[in-house]
């Protein structure tokens, strides 16, 4: 996208929208805004910058750290750049409804955001200003915010078609924002930073953060050896330990310990981990037991507990709480630390060397594991998160307290719904989908331009000029959005920036075709020109824009 | 705009723009949008947050002051929340251009802006976060800016004229931006900010900021009274002393001790003014020997020069540098504080008492000075700025070091003009042009919707409510914006709420109407109900819209 002229960046997660690029913005940010509009939404505009004091409310400038980016203004009063709106939208909600025959109510706005990441990257795909449509929807009941819900997931696909996407709808977590129900819209692409599990044999799809890893099938096998302190000097991680040992990683387990909340006795408790498996902090934090969110104890806090480091740590002898994945339950014969320094004990046992004690699902799925719908295995693939709809139920409403008199006469706290779509990650994650080597290859309905109009020598031939000068003309009058390439450039020069930019519609205006009555007609995704008798040029056109 | 449900106030300064206040942002934007793209000047998008180093660069950040809401990042870097975007666009021209061949270049944007105020007022008028076209043009010459610059000129006009808005185009100064040339667009309006001379005898008019006090045609007149040293205990306002002694406001000096710069002898200069004008601080800032901006001596570093306060200074006996306003130069008789607490000079003539040094036109103009055209003498009416035109010159592309290889192959410094209309403020001033007792009068061209039916008692009669609904979709096929109202309301509610939101076009639709196969129509302007055919209120409609 730098490459092809459509934005330059200013700084860290700062960048500027150059013309062509602000083409695509505003074609992706029409069609959402008529899909959405369709789904019977409002469109408002809410300010960037928000009182600080509103999202102390809700508790949500805590849960967002730094990201919610703070300041003061001349006065020392304290605002913040909104990254959403959920305060600021039920805080007007609370000002302008006042019956309940006002609802089911969905606000909607398209405007600029701001988070301040720690590392801004890949460009626009996860950038600190960025534009966002951000929905929201207030309905008196359950069913009602259902009914909101579908309406918003339908306008997000008959959106998303029309821009040309191919995407995926996941099951999502609901993450920091908090709520009931949540689906993810990704576009599937390998430099994707969210990873998504697939079953091989039905339409399951969720977020890797969100796939239940399910209890496998089989008991633990019975011991076929004894328990064995081996010394383990040089092997704090599970890839020397086997290594040096020639274990199956399978056989390993890895320990770590975490902050403890104060539903749990002691001050930390151990999460136990199949050393080839991942730990999944979403999973791990919605156990009762320890802190959200998640913290681990330092290697200081270790030795308080246990005569040993970080590399030496395990469930033999452990006097804490632990908690073990469903995989390590499954476990026998396997290799853990012996809380001593160096030392790993081979050959534990449940049962027989430990206790088993509680066990949950805790880490990320992996390729192969069983789907949790029941059919297949699991896939594991990359996708560019470009919408997400919550069901919040009342979490906010209660909360900022927005209620209302029901139907029944009764105060009801309002059933809210949020909905979000990534207007400039979007456009990067449609250029992902649309480029080969040459540049991008842009979808009708986004194309900055659909015509591109290359006149050769058209600096010398008055012929050349004056038909491209007409055919310019004659598809602008067509409501034809068309660009004339007028530089004293080379063809090779003209060929590659139009491919680079990647208008899909290429007409080759030149003495030799014209000498036959044709101009030349290339499709940006085809090789072969077709020669097209001069006047009918629109109109072939026209039946090629789909 | 608050009553009609357009805007919201969420903090001070900042506003929601609620649906109906939204659609006519909207469309003034897109109204501007064709007519800034008419003048040749290409739409990008650049970010609201900007690094405070490149305002450090070109000295704004200093000289806005508190009204650049500056911030730091996680990272404890230092941003600002941009006000305008001289800077950045700046920026983009050096990594972009790299031949003249791309001049003339004229880029915009249409995007959120922020400035701290001290006291935000007037609603959206005066807001901290508001929505504003900033363009910038880039040319080789001044002859080439003089041109992009009537480009711009032209565009307003045919953008304020389509938006229907009755304005003034006034000279204006160039202010804290800097440069040479400038004009402002002003809506004249009682509510108004900004106070604008006219000439009662020609097309002259410009901000009263900038509006010369040409020098008085006559000399002084000859002395008539001995100078003489009088009590004026319990008189510290001119008011005061005026009533007192029964004296000719015109023959009354207010003296300011303000501070000097470094190009003056002492620490302050005094400025002169006659009892009944006021200092124009613009004016005075351009004098060499005070600083800029202006600062007024406190009353301590007063007692430090004399031994008098604030209500006791004038020009006799003063051992400072003092500059008088042209006006103050042609007095004769006059009074002036003596210097000495509670006392005051009466019958002080120049030459004679005291010597006449610097004189300059430092004051603002009032009603029936004469027009600095030559024609006519000058009226005073208060205006609302919605655009404004500069012309910068090389201000910023030198500090910038903006330059290109010239046709003549040397480095040329490029020539910069900046364009900004307030899209919000368009909207409150169309407001202040348009409304009467009832409410807004939309003109046809900005309105929120065009046609709103009235449906009497639709929730009773079938008859009433199918007319309605068909005549709402016929309306919409035939693409005309139209509002149904199917609350169950009474009609007086009903044409409230319509008058008050300003919808022009009003259909209403009853039982007894009907009867006779008639609609009725009313203007929002007009106080007569028109009937009209039911089958031909569409074309009716259509041909009443402007």
């Amino acid at each position: 996208m730098l490459r092809a002229g459509m934005i330059r960046k200013l700084a860290s997660g700062l960048y500027t929208w150059l013309p062509s690029g602000l083409r695509v913005i505003q074609k992706v940010e029409n069609i959402i805004r008529e899909e959405i509009n369709n789904a019977g939404a409002i469109e408002i505009l809410m300010p960037v910058v928000q009182p600080l004091e509103l999202w102390e409310k809700t508790g949500r400038s805590e849960k967002m750290g730094l990201e919610l980016l703070r300041f003061t203004d001349r006065h020392t009063r304290s605002f913040i750049l909104s990254p959403t709106a959920e305060e600021v939208v039920t805080n007007l909600i609370i000002s302008v409804v006042n019956s309940y025959k006002q609802l089911p109510l969905n606000l909607y706005q398209i405007q600029i955001k701001f988070r301040d990441e720690v590392r801004p990257r890949f460009g626009v795909m996860r950038a600190r200003e960025f534009t966002m449509m951000d929905a929201y929807s207030f309905d008196l009941d359950k069913k009602g915010l259902q009914q909101s819900y579908e309406a918003m997931h339908i306008a997000y696909c008959s959106a998303f078609d029309r821009i040309g996407l191919d995407y995926r709808i996941v099951l999502a977590d609901t993450g920091a924002i908090g709520g009931s129900a949540s689906h993810e819209f990704h576009v599937l692409a390998n430099s994707g930073e969210d990873l998504i599990a697939f079953s091989t044999a039905s339409g399951y799809s969720a977020n890797v953060e969100m796939a239940e890893a399910l209890t496998p099938a089989d008991n633990p096998a019975e011991p076929t050896q004894e328990m064995t302190l081996i010394d383990t000097q040089n092997t704090k991680t599970i890839a020397e330990l086997v290594k040096k040992f020639n274990l199956p990683i399978e056989k390993t387990i890895k320990t770590m310990f975490v902050k403890a909340s104060d539903k749990s006795k002691g001050k930390f408790v151990a999460l136990l981990i199949r050393g080839d498996h991942e730990l999944n902090k979403i999973k791990a934090e919605k156990l009762p037991q320890i802190v959200n969110p998640l913290e681990l104890a330092t290697e200081e806090e270790i030795r308080t507990i246990v005569d040993a480091g970080l590399g030496s740590l395990g469930p033999v002898n452990l006097k804490m709480t632990f908690i073990a994945d469903r995989s390590v339950a499954a476990m026998s014969d396997f290799c853990a630390g012996a809380n001593i320094d160096d030392k790993h004990y081979f050959g534990i046992n449940w049962g027989r060397d430990v206790q088993l004690g509680e066990v949950a699902d805790i880490r990320n799925v992996v390729v192969g594991d069983p789907s949790p719908c029941g059919k297949g295995t699991l896939q594991l693939k990359r996708g560019i998160e470009i919408g997400h709809i919550f069901q919040l139920g009342t979490n906010y409403s209660e909360k900022m307290n927005v209620g209302i008199l029901g139907p029944d006469g009764k105060n009801t706290i309002l059933e809210m719904g949020c909905y979000g779509i990534g207007i400039s990650r979007i456009v990067a994650a449609a250029v992902e989908q649309n480029h080969d080597k040459n540049g991008i290859i842009w979808p009708d309905s986004i194309a900055p331009f659909l015509v591109a109009i290359l006149p050769m020598n058209m600096h010398k031939s008055h012929r050349v000029r004056d038909a491209a000068e007409k055919l310019y003309s004659d598809l602008k009058r067509a409501g034809i959005e068309v660009l004339l390439d007028d530089r004293k450039e080379r063809s090779g020069v003209m060929f590659y920036d139009i491919e680079l930019i990647g208008i899909p519609h290429i007409i080759v205006i030149g003495e030799r075709s014209m000498n036959n009555g044709m101009f030349e007609y290339k499709h940006r995704r085809g090789s072969e020109k077709v020669s097209v008798v001069m006047e009918n040029m629109v109109e072939y056109v026209k039946a090629k824009i789909t």
